[in-house]
């Protein structure tokens, strides 16, 4: 892999983490490893629509690039491949959900979120907030 | 302004910050307030570069709409304007230097950043770190 130059090291953080699913994502598999479908069909219950497959599996495969999602692979038959958060992963759930309390401290009248940090930790069952 | 919407509040963040030049704006005003010029100046000898007018102008106005920086009119003569971390803005400084901190801890071979942590907060002398 070529190596990336960034200025700072929250620039990498930030382009790690951008995009619409990869917050959910980390969030989904620090609550509990999931295998590629259970990980679909998660997001799908909990926010009433989900990525795409190919999407979910590009996003899926830049956090394994990136070390933050790890890949285990059980030689049972069939053969079953669970995905889980590495230690920097669970990590960087924990700033995640630092971030999005954040926001919602700061949240006013020019900004909504349609779901709340408490979905993220598991906490709440999702409940759409967008009004 | 329009009420914008996203998926979960963390998101928000994320776009908040993005770009090049967004964390280092943050983190210098959070050193001491500073007038335009006197930024530009600051950015210029901290990295060897700055942004153009235009761009540090645009950002410098974005985050006066997010309410992460104040611009101060003093009616002197001259008038001076001078820009500084509003309370939101300086939990945003202290969220950005944890995911530099954490962007450093998981360094490896396959990434590498300009400046450290320790220049975001002004405890080092900016030494450029690129190989």
């Amino acid at each position: 892999m070529e190596k990336r130059n960034y200025f700072l090291g929250c620039n990498y953080i930030i382009e790690m983490v951008s995009g619409k699913w990869k917050p959910s994502i980390i969030c989904s598999l620090g609550l509990a490893p999931k295998r590629f479908g259970e990980l679909r069909r998660y997001l799908l219950n909990l926010y009433g629509t989900a990525p795409a497959e190919k999407v979910l599996s590009q996003q899926l495969h830049q956090l394994i690039d990136e070390q933050i999602v790890k890949r285990t692979n059980y030689s049972t038959i069939p053969p079953k491949v669970v995905y889980s958060l590495t230690d920097r992963g669970k990590q960087l759930k924990g700033l995640l959900i630092q971030m999005t309390e954040f926001a919602e401290s700061i949240q006013d009248d020019s900004v909504s979120f349609e779901y709340s940090s408490a979905v993220m930790k598991g906490e709440a069952k999702a409940t759409h907030q967008k009004k």
